[in-house]
């Protein structure tokens, strides 16, 4: 049996880490790996539900302390139930969305510090990480304009406002730089195409696929 | 303007903890002291959300972690919505329920090592902490046999087993030995103006009331 392989997709609103996600799937199915795509906040029954609290209604309904133990009690639930046990099966998993989302949206752009959040992280899941972490980069106002199109309820991140958004990108762009083992930054301006090319590129080059 | 104070209930389930509360609540309203009653999980518009999650559903739900994440964020919200607000504007707050029952049901009874549930108090709470906290101490079965009268759906944690009730209620005599400044253990066995002429002189002995 393969050895199964942790994957997340980052960056903010709009980037399409969801379609390069299944973009990977599909290829990664073709080499004969067996996947599964999943996502945070949710990723579980109970995540899910907690899911529901986080993306829909006011920007202001939690304060950030709350937020940050709402998403990583869903993680948890995630990771425990859904993660964990697929790879364990020796699944390849592929996650829109992590921890790493967390540092960015609640540390970055809500100002929480970074310590508290490694401390949480460190409490939920101990010392496993993703094998790689591709973070999707795109201006503010050309995500937003793409997760705008979306439409949906589920669009409480989205209505946070242009600085917080700011912060958000260069938080994720600050994580990059500061975990070059684990993350890439993958320029998300370029067509579906060319930047599903650079995603395999880096997965071919980091993560052999023996089948 | 009088001093607000924060005392809290605790004990397992059928104590009569809110029969108390509300009795006491009567007693420091007829003083003159503005009182609001309040509990947890819940108290404040998310936390009461939250709060449907941890006490609806099958026992198994959640793993011990992920409960205890969600107790925090629940808590998070109700001492910075509820709590916090109350006490600054001089009012006396009564909770039923408050970080003793996550050490007590998480720690003691689901085996949560204790120095992670006192980090995440820290990290949520900093040193806020009850002036008072009164645990109603009662047999499991005679507990069990008064809460199981209630009916209702919030019966997860009733239908625990009794192993993992005897495990609480010794986790909240441990915590009263811990903690003689800010605790104090009831006996609930006695009737209920019994034990509500014990706590008025545990009150009147460690809060002097001053209207």
């Amino acid at each position: 049996m393969s050895q199964g392989r942790f994957i997340t997709f980052e960056g903010g609103e709009g980037a399409g880490k969801s379609t390069q996600m299944d973009l990977l799937a599909g290829l990664l199915r073709q080499r004969g790996l067996r996947v599964l795509t999943t996502r945070e906040p949710g990723g579980a029954v109970g995540a899910e539900q907690i899911r529901r609290l986080l993306v829909e209604g006011e920007p202001g309904r939690w304060d950030p302390m709350t937020e940050v133990l709402l998403h990583f009690a869903a993680r948890r639930d995630h990771v425990a139930r859904t993660v964990w046990p697929a790879l364990a099966e020796g699944q390849w998993v592929l996650c829109d969305r992590f921890a790493d989302s967390t540092m960015a949206y609640q540390g970055y752009g809500h100002g929480l510090p970074s310590h508290a959040i490694e401390q949480l992280y460190d409490m939920t899941l101990g010392l496993f990480v993703p094998d790689l972490t591709l973070i999707l980069d795109l201006p503010v106002e050309e995500g937003l304009r793409r997760a705008a199109g979306r439409g949906g309820a589920e669009d409480r991140y989205e209505r946070m406002g242009m600085a917080f958004h700011e912060r958000l990108r260069h938080g994720f762009t600050e994580i990059a730089r500061h975990h070059p083992q684990r993350c890439v930054l993958v320029q998300a301006t370029a067509s579906v195409e060319d930047v599903h090319a650079r995603i395999r590129s880096v997965v071919e080059e980091r993560l052999p696929m023996q089948a």
